[in-house]
């Protein structure tokens, strides 16, 4: 139906009591103007932590089935009080769990999976007038067992509810106002992006823009659900996430993140390159170690050195199966660098505009900023650069590539 | 099947971690050796009120449905607490929530009547050797609606249970040590009783003693289910509350209760009492109005003399009833009295043993105690006293009936 929509409101959204009345006035606006409302929320700000930190209390690593069923009470408290406040200003409306819509998901406790969205129940009571308030971040098994769905969780759950309605945008509600062209707080020129597509998206959020999960965004890519980012706290646009128009391709760069949880391992001089690459990554991965960026060159000397980026918090162990590899050969060296920075350009004019990736390393070369390595898709340059200059680079980016100017 | 033991624990019992660390450590060692446990448990000690408190933020009479969604959920979180405790302890357990047994209720929310228990998959895990732990105090309707009990709602959780079950028995840890013979604030020497027949129970939890609620006893009671009520901070055996013995009988008064939230109110004087009590009892039922003791006498005069005591909350509304009755006739008059306290003997030996009432009126006539009004059963005996003398007609009471002594 045309006139569902879906309005999911993040943890500091509902934080607070006098946050649940504003919400329920302003759902109260959107429902007198003839909408059909499904209002999907999360915890209360904090509260999954609390009951997170109440369940590790007994042990560090909790049965994950008694976990889910544990912090599921988050979303279910502050759904119950929202359909109150809702109810207290005289507009109808009810409040439903995961598993009375139901939200059918896998097994996988905590990470679960949604296998389908029963859309009926929901459909009925929004044709009968009501303002349906959901809990996010949660579901159910086949088997009636009470799963979550992960950090972030209910923006799937949103989007997966826009999806079986067949709802005509999805708005994701949050303490910021919109998607920035970079983190406002090292950059104060910093905007909210007024439109972006799916792609650009799941390239910021991948890189390091928190604002919307990724998997909320490829959900809503598949079926092509306009999304909305914007803020609860205030009346703006905020950012749409919609599938790509012309407008978009006149846009070289989008966005400047910056990723700063890797660390860079350069294993130099390796003797026999092949061998020793299939070693060394099969190694990594035996360990269960994400790789990011791998850049391989050769040398003046004919020998081969790799580059690659890991998760700092998986740096040590990556650091000694790279060095146990270079024990085989006196003249192989390892170089550590456990902070690096990771700033990306991400748009997709990349695609028709040439030279974005020059402008981008003569831009860091000005600043005197070295990029040790290199990685790109068809829409995103990244640079590995000395985490001291992160908060430069990104500003400088920011300017070159014209972002503080409204242009889409 | 003769082995499982239903254990309910209330508020105080799983009221810290610190608490649920020692219920784990107590049912893992019952489970231990041999028995198949069911826990059910209540919210964690003041959380029930928390979440009610966060739900009338918003309006004083929140909807029903919804305000059992909201407080549903201090079940779930001690469920899913001592689930996580038992397992971290290395004990098999599992936690289930009022939908999950399924415990079927009708659609009264907040009050509901459980229809039925499904004993089924309780049954199955309790064969594959788990520990049951089961959210008290909600169900579940036909259409999925999470509905509760009402206060004291997991007592009858645990003895529905334990009826659908067949389980041996019934056991409700509290934080005193059992039914005692009477207020211990109140009385010294009051002791916990060692064994009572469900009738006495019933009789005692109607009249002030707050450790069971009357619902679940009458279920234990239709189903013959015994019920052990216990601390869990000590070892003791606490109060077995079963079907009639010998020695029961010859108790002959089990426990002294004290019911100080009564008003009395007389109506002197009476010209045409047959008319008169029907006009004023059918004034007190339309205005809901619940009447406890009724007393109707005739005086020298011939005139009638009704007394009767009501709720202290509904005391004002009774007097303007009454008085608006006295209005007709300018020689009936009107005593109002809105501390009163109803000072009751309980104990099965009544039947076989006569004079308990002449010995009750003896002992509180020694003690210049004045009776306004009597009511009896036939394992009862309830005197209408001023609230001044309450505490002193308890002592001297327990003592006259010679209750500090073990007897059964």
């Amino acid at each position: 139906m045309k006139n569902i929509v879906v309005q999911k409101y993040g943890g500091s959204s509902v934080g607070t009591l006098d946050r649940i009345h504003a919400i329920a006035d302003r759902l109260g606006r959107d429902a007198r103007a003839g909408k059909k409302i499904v209002a999907v929320v999360s915890a209360m700000a904090g509260e999954t932590d609390r009951l997170l930190a109440l369940g590790r209390h007994f042990t560090p690593q909790p049965p994950a089935r008694e976990l889910d069923f544990l912090v599921s009470t988050g979303e279910q408290i502050s759904a119950g009080l929202l359909a109150i406040a809702l109810r207290s200003k005289g507009i109808p409306s009810l409040a439903l769990l995961g598993h009375q819509v139901p939200i059918r998901t896998d097994r996988n406790f905590g990470e679960a999976q949604i296998e389908f969205v029963a859309p009926h129940r929901v459909k009925d009571r929004l044709n009968s007038g009501e303002v349906v308030v959901i809990a996010g971040f949660q579901g159910v098994t086949e088997e009636g067992e009470i799963t979550t769905l992960g950090r972030g969780g209910s923006d799937l759950t949103a989007v997966a509810l826009a999806v079986a309605l067949e709802a005509s945008v999805c708005r994701i509600f949050t303490d910021v106002p919109g998607v920035f062209t970079a983190d406002p707080q090292i950059c104060a020129d910093a905007r909210p992006i007024r439109k972006i597509s799916y792609d650009e998206m799941l390239e910021l959020a991948s890189l390091g823009a928190k604002v919307l999960q990724s998997r909320s965004v490829q959900l809503a890519k598949r079926y092509q659900i306009p999304l909305q980012v914007l803020s609860s706290f205030d009346d703006g646009e905020g950012t749409w996430v919609q599938k790509e128009d012309r407008d978009m391709e006149k846009t070289v760069v989008s966005g400047i993140t910056c990723d700063r949880k890797e660390g860079k391992i350069s294993v130099r001089h390796l003797p026999d390159p092949v061998h020793a690459a299939e070693k060394l990554f099969s190694g990594l991965a035996e360990a269960q170690i994400v790789v990011d960026v791998i850049v391989q060159d050769r040398g003046s000397d004919g020998k081969t050195n790799i580059t690659f980026t890991v998760p700092r918090e998986s740096f040590d162990k990556a650091a000694a199966i790279a060095q146990k590899l270079a024990k085989s050969d006196s003249k192989t060296e390892i170089l550590l660098q456990d902070r690096i920075a990771k700033i990306s350009a991400v748009g997709l004019g990349m695609r028709s505009h040439s030279g974005v990736a020059a402008q981008m390393f003569q831009t860091l070369a000005k600043e005197g900023i070295d990029v040790a390595a290199v990685s790109t898709s068809d829409i995103k340059i990244s640079c590995v650069i000395d985490d001291r200059y992160a908060e430069l680079a990104v500003r400088a980016l920011h300017d070159a590539f014209g972002l503080a100017k409204e242009v889409n």
